[in-house]
């Protein structure tokens, strides 16, 4: 009844569908950014790497104000397309979602309200010194989920920060987890080589092995993580003791995932991995895998199908661009879940297009 | 039924409390500091000014960690009597209450989560530029807002800022509200003549006289005012169009109101003060004189008895000390209300002097 594809564990996905349907979400957002965004081909920021500071901020206004502060326009890929945080702001507007912005580390402040958690801008993993202060961030994180999940029926939690694909190759390898070729790009061309190159200088500058870091998720992500993984972490084990969590994400999921499971797996029982469609199709990689490979959780998926929208910008996520992002899945599934099914994927791709119209018009 | 007084607008607040029974409050603190506080006298903080800089973030680990982080033991009076944060989370830790600190502007940040709104420490009022960025504080606080008032059923707001009930003082009278001799103190004899005297050198600084600012509630906090009252009040505006909000506080709340009034007044319907027996019964200053003079809004008061207290630092706030603070009187409110009465006042003292031993114990 919904447009929800149901991709790994249906059994335990259907009765969490059951158990959400028109329940109260609130949405979170996590955002912060790691030096290994700037590595040249990793991200789809172009040719100036800096641009990668203010995408994350840049997104949460756009979730919050409906266009953004920090940049003029909203952030696009270096062909023009959109940020997911547009598809993600349609569907929290059109379901009156509450959301809450959740700062893991940054280097420039979102002009709206966020929640510190004490963390700082990631460096590059080739340092093989990613984070100083993982276990603080994920234990402020945890308090935060603790005290967020009391305020709602169940918490849908999505992240914005790029390069965030490598750094979850990097931190599942060190987990122990074979994700080389598995994790997702923004880019159509997925260039795992140059991830997997880039996880592998962060393993001798720390002089770590595949699997090493299987039962230190601290260590994993403090050598070779980025900083939205503790934080993220930290929120799913606060909350989900008391209240279902969607992580909705891509195959970054898969690393929170394990460091989730590393420290807490019995919290496994509440969690669901929410993406989109264009993540699941997503012939260069493989999430389904990857979460099979961690844990028995659903892996669902919002069948976002942007092929018949009038707008290029749009119809370029049907070409691999982007993907997902900014919890765009996540947050389409419980805007369909909160209005039991009213919000289908032709009025979500309808609220969207009226928003890149606005968005297009007013940058004119 | 509750072991809460009506002090003024009995008929709005019988209404309100049978709104509220059993309902699900979310409790936030607003922190920040003011320079104002380091003028010898103003506050209780004695011979080491600085240590103002430390009470809010100090007051919001206690509710959040059972402990503080940034400081040694907790905060306490000259005389060793310890900060109303001690009765917050006594009443929140009872009810199981969702909390969540807001830093309005700060100096050190508390080592638990909270929501920035982009504010900057308060400049001695006495320059008459208390404040730069009021405005876009009060916008993003009222964001946020909105957005918590979709994850509760009503609000509970409270405060802790040092020096703040000088700079109510003074806000109230650039808005044209006769406060002189009216606001509180944490200290049993209040220093009334050194806040006014306070207020008047931020007057003749901005060149203001009394009511100049009663339309122009960003301009009167920007000159005399502290950042907790923009923060507050934007809160307050975000929220209380869908749902009540408790502003637990004693005086200070006054100017809060004012600001909140002169913004947008069909608010105030869903308004109340909420505070402490003690605030009620000062007689050095008139609360309920204030609320009257500014809006037909309720306020009710914890009735909060510490005479029979096997503890001399809690039985001192029976002499006048502290007496408000952390929204401790709106958070005991909270707690009965949430539990139909079944937390009492007893029972609170009880939950009190547990958690104030194991401070006393753990420090010893």
């Amino acid at each position: 009844m919904y447009d929800i594809i149901q991709a790994y564990n249906k059994t335990r996905g259907t009765t969490l569908l059951d158990q959400l349907k028109e329940k109260k979400p609130l949405f979170l957002c996590v955002i912060g950014v790691t030096e290994t965004a700037k590595i040249q081909g990793i991200s789809a920021a172009g040719e100036n790497p800096e641009i990668t500071d203010y995408t994350p901020p840049a997104d949460v206004e756009l979730l919050h104000l409906g266009k953004c502060k920090c940049i003029p326009g909203v952030p696009v890929t270096p062909s023009g397309i959109p940020t997911p945080a547009l598809i993600t702001m349609s569907a929290l507007k059109l379901a009156d979602i509450p959301t809450l912005v959740v700062s893991a580390g940054l280097k420039v402040k979102p002009h709206v309200p966020f929640v510190d958690l004490g963390g700082k801008p990631g460096r590059d993993i080739r340092t093989g010194r990613a984070l100083d202060n993982a276990e603080e961030v994920l234990n402020r994180a945890k308090l935060a989920g603790e005290n967020l999940a009391k305020t709602a029926d169940y918490l849908v939690i999505g992240e914005s920060i790029p390069g965030g694909t490598t750094t979850a190759l990097s931190v599942l390898l060190a987990m122990g987890v074979d994700a080389k070729g598995k994790v997702s790009s923004s880019m159509p061309n997925n260039p795992h080589e140059l991830k997997i190159r880039t996880a592998e200088e962060g393993f001798k500058a720390s002089g770590v092995k595949f699997g090493d870091f299987a039962d230190d998720p601290i260590k994993a992500v403090s050598t070779v993580g980025d900083p939205m993984q503790p934080a993220l972490a930290g929120l799913v084990l606060g909350a989900a003791d008391r209240v279902p969590v969607i992580m909705a994400g891509g195959t970054q999921m898969a690393a929170v995932l394990t460091v989730v499971k590393a420290l807490n797996p019995d919290v496994l029982d509440n969690v669901a991995v929410g993406t989109t469609r264009w993540i699941i199709a997503d012939k260069t990689a493989d999430l389904k895998g990857l979460v099979a490979e961690i844990a028995d959780v659903p892996l669902l998926a919002a069948d976002l199908d942007f092929s018949r929208s009038r707008f290029d910008g749009l119809r370029a996520y049907e070409a691999g661009v982007v993907k997902e992002g900014v919890g765009c899945g996540g947050a389409s599934m419980a805007a369909m879940l909160k209005s039991n099914g009213e919000i289908t994927k032709q009025v979500l791709l309808k609220e969207i297009e009226n928003n890149y119209k606005q968005l297009v018009d007013s940058k004119n």
